[in-house]
């Protein structure tokens, strides 16, 4: 054991972790095996108990990765001096996203993982805690930039930060579902729906008269 | 087989349906089996099995009724001689979705029931339809809406009707994934964080300046 280096211990958890999205994204959770995810990552079962215990922990694994990708990109493009619109960061995102993922790999592959990663939290406590951290974390830094929009007279100013902050993390869930079911929308299509939209304006009195 | 009524056929049937749906809330459709849904509905597999061929058949009845709830709250909404705003459509939406579950039924059995939908149509060709469909006719449904925004001058008359359309549709996904898996948010809060943003006033020369 000493003399095995952290690169290779890395490289090998890499493999499996690798194999395993592979094998995820074919056949799903439930009807992937740990005989399917040693075939497919090249490794002996011996070799992967060793980092993993149990299927859910390389669920766990998998989902935490493609929670984190998300969360950098993210991250970087809210760290700008100027807030970005709601468009604006979209895109920036999508790009940062697109660029994380490799320019070879199937875009539609991280919105399939998530929507299998939503449905199996629904039952599996630890993948829905994971869920939980990554959700609070993108809420909370989308309701700041509520409050800088707010603060620029850009967004009523009644408004709870809050709940703006969800129909924009909404919206981006939304785009992964329709990504992951039906794909043929592009990052830039979805960006000028949403710039046409929060940029509506609907009559006060006509909202009156109801 | 002659002397069965129409009723008694449709009541059977709605034994099943509900007791299937009520198995697959609490275990996943992966983790229910047909002889779950048996012990749950209170029939023989005979009596099932002349309704149904296979669990996959039963998800596919329990996914489409679902979604026909979705499709008739909203039909009847967006039927309104002077189109709703988003977020007066989103309230009464959901108000008739409610109304339809019915005053003493989980408000989010339907979000989880429809995450776990989405997770299956990823790999049950059936059931990709059954929601495609769906999401077909909810898409044309609000880029029409979109289209009598922009005759009215409160969308960009620019803006790809369709394109607008995503989003809205988006958000609302977005709303059925926050609900499945963390609720704590009501239609009302939701709605009005959607016209705080629909309201958003980005100036054009910030915009430019980038």
């Amino acid at each position: 054991m000493a003399r095995v280096s952290p690169e290779h211990l890395e490289a090998r958890r890499r493999q499996i972790v690798d194999g395993a999205r592979r094998c995820f994204l074919r056949n799903g959770f439930h009807a992937t095996s740990m005989q399917d995810v040693l075939k497919e990552s090249g490794l002996s079962a011996g070799a992967v108990y060793r980092y993993f215990r149990s299927k859910e922990e390389i669920i766990a694994a998998v989902a935490a990765e493609a929670l984190e990708t998300i969360r950098t990109s993210f991250d970087r493009v809210v760290a700008a001096e100027v807030p970005p619109s709601p468009d604006e960061l979209f895109t920036e995102v999508f790009g940062r996203l697109q660029e994380s993922i490799g320019a070879g790999e199937d875009p539609r592959e991280l919105p399939r993982l998530l929507v299998q990663v939503w449905s199996e939290g629904l039952r599996n406590a630890e993948l829905a805690e994971t869920m939980t951290e990554a959700y609070g974390h993108l809420s909370a830094q989308w309701a700041r930039l509520v409050g800088e929009y707010q603060a620029r007279g850009w967004v009523d100013p009644e408004a709870d930060t809050l709940h703006v902050a969800r129909i924009l993390v909404g919206a981006v869930q939304g785009y992964f579902v329709q990504q992951a079911l039906w794909g043929g929308i592009t990052p830039e299509e979805f960006a000028k729906g949403l710039r046409a939209l929060v940029s509506m304006s609907v009559p006060d009195e006509r909202r009156k008269s109801r």
